[in-house]
């Protein structure tokens, strides 16, 4: 028997989370069954999505969704001895039951030198993100103008290195001068903090004067309106995130886009990573390949305790991560 | 010398058009020179493009842009023989002098009991529109369900048809009682008054309670935020149109669809025919070829009379028309 904590979603977010949202629960577990494991979990994930998947994929009572580096402490599966590493869809908890369906093992031959919480970074799901998003939604072609914004969170960091390692010209936006100072360091052509400009307008058309061809869309919002009047014709965009919006207590409104989409051709198109995870593996590899060369680079935002959970997703809503936000228990 | 008329904008539009944005020039043509043609207009086009377009492509003082079904009434061009019938884009002109180098001529073996007005139609800059959208844009399947608005418009219209000659579910939207009975009469599925029902959603909702795989988008505004709910996973949306916007004094606004692109992982892509001029030949001939085996039906709003252009490019926008506008002069 092992005592096992876990976050609760006790009411659903009402704009903003707090901290009164979550509670937290301790239970024990039994032995796990023939077949099962025990898992325990070593580094845990928040990520922008679970707030508007929270409205979908949850109820009251429910734990909180989200992927975790966990670590086989009991097996009764021969497939996962005790020790194995593998990648969960166990919600927020410090121990779980699996028979092992769901459960992915950590890539073979990890690097000792890499930490294992990558696996939820530039390794994982938001590397798996970037890339997709760059060559199946884009199509992404050496020479072209890039412009991705919250550029400095999990996902829009690896886009960018993704970005330049094909070849292209990369603006990034994000919300702090740290932020873009750790973009200039990743090899940005170009980065600003979009807090302080005067006219977001006049920093996209200032950054690239000639207009975009791609646009990796995470925010959403007022800058998606400004973002696409910078597009060139026949410019596409991938929707991969609308974080400015996750919060919202009532929808915002803006323009409606059709007659720029219209005029100049665009092409958007939203997606999430699962779609293609017949390919994870081997995307695993070149990523992992990109990151061993020195040519993908990343940063973790480490939160230390399980209990400081909540505490780190408000945070990482709030943009005080540079790169992944991640919680070592 | 010719007496020759021409509709100028005098005012660039503001919300939507009057009367006295619009001015009747007259003046005279001199003689074509080598290599010239003089055409005297036969059937002129009105489009909603134009509402959008004048302020774009035109300034104030000149001409209407558009597109005309015009007839050689003196040439000095050997490829344009007096008689020949083209379609032009002189604008709202009732005689305009040309190189030739603009001038399509109207398709060879036009059956002589098809109206030339129809180079303006089904067989021409609207069929296009449609037939590319459905086949390039949206990748229509056997089976799937679309959904067009301004359904009983020029293009809408074509849009339903070859989606039912594809084998194809198709609902369509109007805006009068007797748009919906021409849209059943064409053999649309589902047909209904958007002026006229309680909730939007619900009649799409009822129309296809599965959703819809595909979306034409003629409208825009309000109608497409409630559309987009209301999409399959993996739907396309072809963004041909927004007329619900072109008049707008002040932009409408509506909740940001992000969060639902990404959610559904749709596709939304502008376009416009012109991207696919190398394919309008053979396409022509396959909207001929539809419309003489009886698949593919029309109907014409004509008004007679140059004098009332800017009359019927106002009664076009406010949805007065069943199938094309066309005027005769």
């Amino acid at each position: 028997m092992v005592q096992a904590k876990s976050w609760i979603l006790v009411k659903h977010f009402d704009g903003f989370p707090k901290e009164g949202d979550f509670e937290l629960k301790v239970g024990e577990l039994p032995e796990p069954k023939d077949g099962e494991v025990l898992l325990e979990a070593v580094f845990l994930s928040v990520d922008p999505y679970m707030r508007p998947f929270s409205r979908v994929r949850m109820k009251e009572g429910d734990v909180m969704i989200g992927t975790q580096v966990a670590k086989v402490i009991q097996s009764k599966n021969p497939a996962f001895p005790v020790g194995t590493h593998v990648v969960a869809r166990s919600g927020w908890r410090t121990h779980a039951i699996s028979d092992g369906a769901d459960l992915i093992p950590v890539m073979p031959d990890w690097p000792q030198d890499i930490s294992l919480s990558l696996a939820l970074g530039a390794i994982g799901m938001p590397g798996l993100t970037a890339l997709y998003g760059i060559e199946e939604v884009l199509g992404l072609q050496k020479g072209e103008t890039l412009l991705v914004n919250a550029a400095a969170g999990a996902v829009g960091s690896v886009v960018g290195q993704i970005a330049k390692i094909k070849g292209c010209k990369v603006v990034g936006s994000a919300g702090s001068d740290a932020k873009v100072a750790y973009l200039k360091g990743l090899g940005f052509d170009e980065a600003f903090n979009y807090k302080k400009v005067t006219s977001l307008e006049e920093a996209l058309r200032k950054a690239s004067p000639d207009g975009y061809d791609c646009l990796f869309e995470n925010v959403g919002g007022y800058f998606s309106t400004v973002a696409l009047q910078q597009m060139k014709s026949f410019g596409r965009i991938a929707v991969c995130g609308s974080i400015s919006t996750y919060n919202d207590a009532s929808p915002q409104t803006g323009p409606y886009p059709h007659l720029t989409i219209i005029f100049k051709q665009l092409k958007m198109e939203g997606f999430m990573q699962s779609r293609w995870e017949h390919k994870h593996p081997e995307s695993l590899k070149r990523l992992m390949a990109w990151l061993k060369e020195g040519k993908l680079k990343y940063s973790e935002h480490i939160t230390n305790g399980f209990e400081k959970m909540p505490a780190a997703f408000m945070g990482m809503l709030q943009g005080e991560n540079i790169g992944k936000a991640v919680i070592a228990v």
